[in-house]
């Protein structure tokens, strides 16, 4: 049994709470036990200079997380003057990940810059972040669509990220908080579509090294994890569940 | 009467919610109106080289918004690779505001950063972090107090933070939301203590100019509402609040 | 009596010498006791890219200090590849004062480019660089007014700023010098105009707090002071004074 | 048949020419097709501040690209005043992945320094870095050794990184040239070790996704990739290959 | 005799490479003894903002070297964030250098830029990379005549540099290796036409001063040597020599 | 005849005024013709950190323009976060000829900052630079060794700097100012010291040549420019001339 109680392939407590701040076009607070990010989508009515004038939008993604989001505080990315490696990996990642379910024709010429801001830390926030930008990303296409801006639904399939491991005696893990994190010996982090495909798979041996059939249990773990994810996404999503 | 139905001398709705986020020392979200701040106090064991050896302590503020905190999305500090000169005159103010109430040789060779950071902005984000900020370090001084880590409490009276201003028609108001603050002739920054005090005065005509009576009278309105903040503050520390 | 012999309510010995520098369009040397500044004016034919095709000018301002003006040897802002946040506060505020006193319809699509750098310094640095750069900017706008690049004078009214403090010994204090300022209890500078309206005001407690009677105290030394200071900007501006 | 006229699972000509510059301990050209790295090994008498003490070692890795290494010249990061997230990207993944196969105790209190700089770009330069990093990084540590700097070969096993992809058509390809990766559905790095086992494994889907089926795949053309990579690993490293 | 073997007034083995990448319009790599330097050329189709409309094109340059290139590892530029002023100096004199030759109206509105990157160091890099960077720059501007881009050839005649001083014992010397240029009382750079004019002379007095007779005598050894240079450089350009 | 009426071998009119600033140790106003610098020398009793613990001292300049020294309005270096190539280049060469001409030894572990900063310029701002600073070092050493803090004068032999260049049709100039520096052909400072050697030379062929005639035609012109200065310098250091 875990240190928290939970089996190796159970999830934490997943809640998505939509609206979660005013402004954005779609916003909410993504919670996976004492883990929580506000997931902010805001429209804006241009593309970047490199894809002006085809007729397609773009989606990019920036992450931070607040100075005591963790044990220890860290120093702000702005004090210091620039973005951390560690920083900009997750949000490429996320951007990434976002693009590949999202029809950029069907948006038209505008970008949605998607924040994920964490504001309480304890494992596993870069597929929290995904999974709730998916559902604030939803959320503002929705609104354009309804608010008949755009004519068609533009996100294509639904999206959601989990991070497996292997523990340090080599048991696979769904879902790790912190502390199973910083004792694993390989963290996994996957990204999959509704219909079973992958669209990310990062897998790194923190100076150890994993043989394809302990691959093989780690995949499956983060399967089943997506498919819980699913499911509250589309309960958050509530009537614009539909719509995807 | 006002846009959202107040007196001009009526404080928004306003609440501390403590504990807000569990690794720092003391936290509080602030929610006055649709302005809504996380302020955190960390505790780190030792001071700026500039202090060290005195056997004293220092505190100093951080403070940013979410990107889309506002209206419009704001590209991050942390992209742009410099703090904006707005955000360094807030942290400046915040700090030297806190210092004012605080005995640093009480505190001993200790450094409190307290961190506040915009989740939704609608005017008044400066006075608010004061204000929350104030709780959330007293309550970091609270905890260092019960765990005998240090003697006496550094505290020494309650501070909190106002705007007032003058409408476009010369009107002071208080506590003015953004519109309001756009509107305004006249912006003043009002900090006091609880003996009636002042810690700061920043008043600005913004391509105005205003009077020595029309100072007066905003100097009064924020005397009112400082007074109704000391007690929100009270309530939110609880037990706690007898320590000050 | 004070170190230097003057009276609480005495201002410093005060000289503006005019066209110091050649290429500006504006220029002085402003001189208060050790404290000395050369304020520059630059007019250039543009506006920034948010007030493009408005019809307005623009006024803002820079300050800095040569590394040696102060006692110790300051790294210069340029190496530290960074402007610290005091030059920022300082020149933030001294933009937003000019800005009060001229009618930027007047100016046309034109930037005027203020320009502080301390050569000297001795306490009171920033209201001397508003003093004196009133009249730098007051020089520029005569000259486009007599070579009829303008039509009107856009200078609307005399501005001019100075120091008051209270002492260590709570005695409230006009123009204070370097060592007055580094022991004083609470600091203020205050910006008028020649109607005695406030344009500024910014009082800070040193880690001290100040009554509103003090508080009246210093604004009353403070009137006094820009009062002095309106007759020696006029004599300095010369035939010029009389176009305001 | 492929572009250049390979067939799906071969490899381009691959060469590895040691000792290619004469200051560092360890260095070598590596070629794959076009694609033309210099790898470095600098070995320094110390650690980060983060690691003093613990008797320990450490690696790390730098990957740039000449300016006009590729098809279009690309503004160097040093005039540009920062490191790109590509750049960051890569070089955490590089120094990751060679932390995985070195006994960092017995290295002792030294860092090795990695550079990879890529003189001519064609597609896999990030797998042919970590390739020929490893060779340059085992030279110096075979330098360390012969000089009795250390007492045991601190390399634990081969390491050996090859990229495999889906082409447009879906089709499993090894090692892509810059045309086949620009136009691949889906793009993968997959680094390993002589033992079969994995250290990093990246896969991305550009837009696009991938099956279970599909990862397996390609899994196993990378398989036979590295496989032929440490022979030509081994003949580089020539007398030294038996050390590891 | 010298650490070397050479004489005084002998230059190190000298060979360039051309063709050395295959990107760039024209590269090369100049090999001076151990010193070493890739310089390639590419043709960009605009010129810098504040020469458009001209017709005319521009001349740029930048310099870098390995970290790995000198016997100590240097920390990146890109890691420092800022280039430093030695390679400022630099690349401003390999630029003028380069444009003292060629006839910018026969460019046309096009910059060409050279990248002289040093992959080994052994002394005399500055030199070497504008002996090298003109070879390139040439092979650029034959091709673009070649393919008819251009009509006629924009260079007008050849150009080299070379290094020399004086040692310790006031001995002058030809192109110091980097034990004699660090042992150095003077240190000088000559670059050269083939009508033997100077195009830059930069001697510099190492915590020591030199003579007009000095002078005069060092002067004539660089001649001697840039004359060899022109050979070497005509050798290397093959058939494209007769279109200077 | 020159546009302002001097003889091709004539200097501007100068003067340099002793004192200028109170602070720093040593300070000048050095004045030839239009241009003006401020130079002040600080003493600090440290060295940086690769001179620690051998005795010795260190000399090193800084030099910058406030924005409006020049005909147009120039961005401060602070403003855009970086320091140019050519402040860099020049300051290089200011520190490096002061440096030539001190004895480091006698300085004892102390640090000479010189700042230059050119209050207005009208061409050879960089040796007007050197001439003034050499001054205000002197003054600078003459009061450590009046003070005791030294026991013998460090500063060896005068050294100044003039620049001078061929004109247009290639007539040789002495001290350009700037109307003439920006139509000259050839662009030369030159650095000397009493005993009528050089400690640096730089020659520029602006987009031209120059021949070996034409160079000695230029030093020559040199010598008698420096020979005038060292005088003027000697006048301004009036008692403490004897101690050098």
């Amino acid at each position: 049994m875990r240190i928290d109680g939970r089996q190796a392939n159970e999830l934490r407590n997943v809640q998505i709470e939509t609206d979660y701040i005013k402004h954005p076009e779609g916003s909410v607070l993504i919670t996976m036990g004492d883990t929580k990010v506000i997931c902010s989508a805001s429209v804006e009515n241009k593309v970047p200079p490199f894809m002006r004038g085809e007729g397609k939008g773009w989606v990019t993604a920036e992450y931070a997380m607040l100075p005591r989001a963790t044990e220890r505080r860290n120093i702000r990315e702005s004090s210091k003057g620039k973005v951390t490696g560690r920083t900009m990996e997750i949000q490429r990642l996320i951007g990434r990940a976002l693009r590949a379910v999202i029809d950029l024709n069907k948006l038209g010429e505008r970008t949605i810059w998607v924040d994920c801001d964490v504001i309480q830390a304890d494992g596993g926030t870069r597929t929290a972040s995904i999974t709730g930008a998916f559902v604030a990303m939803s959320l503002a296409c929705s609104k354009l669509l309804k608010e008949k801006v755009i004519n068609e639904m533009p996100i294509q399939q639904y999206l959601a990220a989990i991070s497996v491991g292997l523990s340090d005696n080599k048991e696979p893990l769904l879902d790790l908080q912190y502390v199973e994190d910083a004792a694993a010996a390989v963290d996994m982090n996957v990204v999959m579509t509704e219909a079973n495909e992958f669209v990310e798979l990062q897998g790194t041996g923190e100076e150890a090294t994993f043989t394809p059939d302990q691959l093989n249990e780690m995949i499956q773990l983060a399967q089943k994890g997506v498919k819980e994810l699913f499911d509250i996404q589309k309960d958050a999503l509530g009537d614009d569940a539909a719509l995807i």
